[in-house]
């Protein structure tokens, strides 16, 4: 369907790093991976994660997973180590291949595919740059496992790897849970740690009452239209998260909330009204 | 003269969404492209339309289209009605296909082109996401008709659309025309919706001159130098629509105007000397 | 190893420009190209060289060079005499083909690679916009470049060209060197013309000290972790270049430095303690 004679798909490769779009260096990513597998398509995730944001990283990266095909290779260069004795890793399972850093980067998208992971080997001196690795390390990792040389070649079995140093969204009590905000999109939404299959696993919902920032938000609502234009709405974005938005303005703004703002989440019965914020 | 054995051109996507570059949600639009269509080359126009803009949407897919070859498809998400009953639109026609919601986005190129447009089906409960339409609608949409699927298989035949809910330039009396400032581009050049066409068919020009923000500009010029540094030309440009600019300098700070901001164009005889501002 | 039957791998193209990525400049550079050249790989080195800041776009360029596979075409536009009597140039050599405006903009790349130059033919009036040569002229030419059309059926042998209006770095006395910051990266790093070949055809270093803003900074360090946090470190950066960064902070701001500051380096001899800043 895709082409004459059926020829196989070509490789697929993602991009996620914090170097902004400024500099000659996302665009050396490519260089680098097209030298060696010239057939690659390389699509941007994004290149604007703040500097050092790792946690961010991670949550971009497993967000966009479900979109892509299987056998697609992820890239990720959040580094705020490079140059130290962080590990580098690289990863295959559950239809994904990864590589990046060991600094809890990868950990959401290897916690969700539960893709067994290698340690790639530390370059010697004179192989590679102190402080780039994305190009020296990383992109020629994702070129080889965009080619499909198998793990084993890559580097040595890692059966540990860094997490993230945050902690998880939990119940609090009955018919009600805990979590926090872990993103704000463009549009100024609250998206939080919390899913809608952990809400269900606990009980809660579809009706709840969310408390975030100096507001109380009714939801679950659809879609953002279901509040009146300025009004706060919580509902399930397209990654399964809670979110909190507001019809035609932005949360953060309006309900004083940003990345960490704690979430408190509290099931409300079926009844016949609708409640009210 | 493209490659061995004359093997077709592979399918090409254009993307124009205000989906901005800090989130997965542009490179989403292209795994869910690439999973269906492989070979697919994808384009991005800009994903740096202002949240909601639908108008500036329209004017640059606009623009971009002659650089494109037959057969391209364009996919424009500017949705801010996105999970309401809006429809969702695909059309084909004058060598362009094109995919986006029905709210004025597509209104330009679809005048422009004589494309015709069908309504896509309505996602039912769990097909789709109430948010993220560009992903579960758009993108799988755009990949069809990438791969050559006709219209009638796509949807029902729409007969109107929605227009941008703006007013067009026009004629204002003899030797005159009135339009407004459109777009900025990021040199500060203010882009008028105001066409070469336009004014020729009205017998305008070619020497005019133009009122714009707090000054009175002479044209049409034919680049930015032909006026002295830091003085007002107004010309026509790339696209063929009126537009002032600033030699080494910024118009929309030099003249106080920006988009919205109205133009009026008056016809000048040529005479002997040029007009000064 | 990158395909079935060994086809030859697909061209290359990267583009670096000044076009920003509001608009639809960037994204037309592309139809241009791929409707020339179908099978182009195009990787964006940045759309977001300040505009009209030739110098930068030059140093972009040659930072990224090395990563490019022999063949590449690098299509560069930062052109703010578009539409004047300025030369566009294309040529090829050292691997590598380039084609933008004779301002300097490839005079980086054309010293360090030695290529061969020729001007390409001024486009007649209606063949080209007076405003957009990337789309007019130097897209089709970097698509025929790509498909491998030689040089001199481009335009006549240009013996000439552009240089850089700037002063090089140079020797400074025994054992001193004086250069400038040439680019402030996104973690606010300050990146000087100095190379560690320079420095070493001087005698100066491995040990050195730097004077740069308002502060002496140590070095060469391997890394940024070699300070300790909020530290100033010099380094040797991942081009070659003398870099001057703070460790988990922004030397830029730290101490007072930026594009265009000078940058003083002398040698000290290896002695038994570290250089204190």
């Amino acid at each position: 369907m895709s082409g004459p004679g059926r020829r196989p798909a070509p490789p697929l490769v993602t991009l996620t790093t914090d170097f902004g779009l400024e500099g000659h260096h996302a665009g050396v990513l490519k260089g680098v991976i097209l030298a060696l597998c010239p057939r690659a398509r390389i699509v941007d995730l994004t290149h604007r994660i703040p500097p050092g944001d790792v946690e961010l990283a991670a949550w971009t990266l497993l967000w966009a997973l479900p979109s892509f095909p299987p056998g697609a290779t992820h890239l990720v260069v959040v580094d705020p180590g490079v140059g130290t004795r962080r590990r580098a890793l690289a990863a295959d399972g559950g239809g994904h291949r990864f590589t990046g850093p060991d600094n809890g980067v990868l950990a959401l998208a290897l916690a969700r595919t539960g893709a067994a992971a290698v340690a790639l080997p530390t370059p010697g001196p004179g192989e590679a740059s102190a402080t780039f690795h994305g190009r020296d390390v990383f992109a020629p990792a994702a070129a080889r496992l965009a080619l499909g040389v198998p793990l084993d070649r890559l580097g040595t079995p890692a059966r540990r790897w860094a997490r993230l140093a945050v902690e998880n969204p939990r119940r609090a009590g009955p018919g009600a849970a805990a979590g926090r905000v872990v993103a704000v999109d463009r549009w100024g939404n609250l998206v939080t740690d919390l899913t809608v299959a952990d809400l269900s696993r606990w009980g809660i919902g579809p009706e709840v009452e969310v408390r975030v920032g100096h507001r109380r938000v009714a939801g679950l609502r659809r879609t953002y239209a279901d509040a009146g234009p300025g009004e706060p709405v919580a509902l399930v974005n397209s990654s399964g998260h809670l979110e909190i938005a507001v019809n035609s303005g932005r949360a953060d703004a309006a309900l004083g909330a940003g990345r960490g703002s704690a979430v408190r989440v509290r099931h409300r019965p079926r009844g016949p009204g609708r409640a009210k914020p």
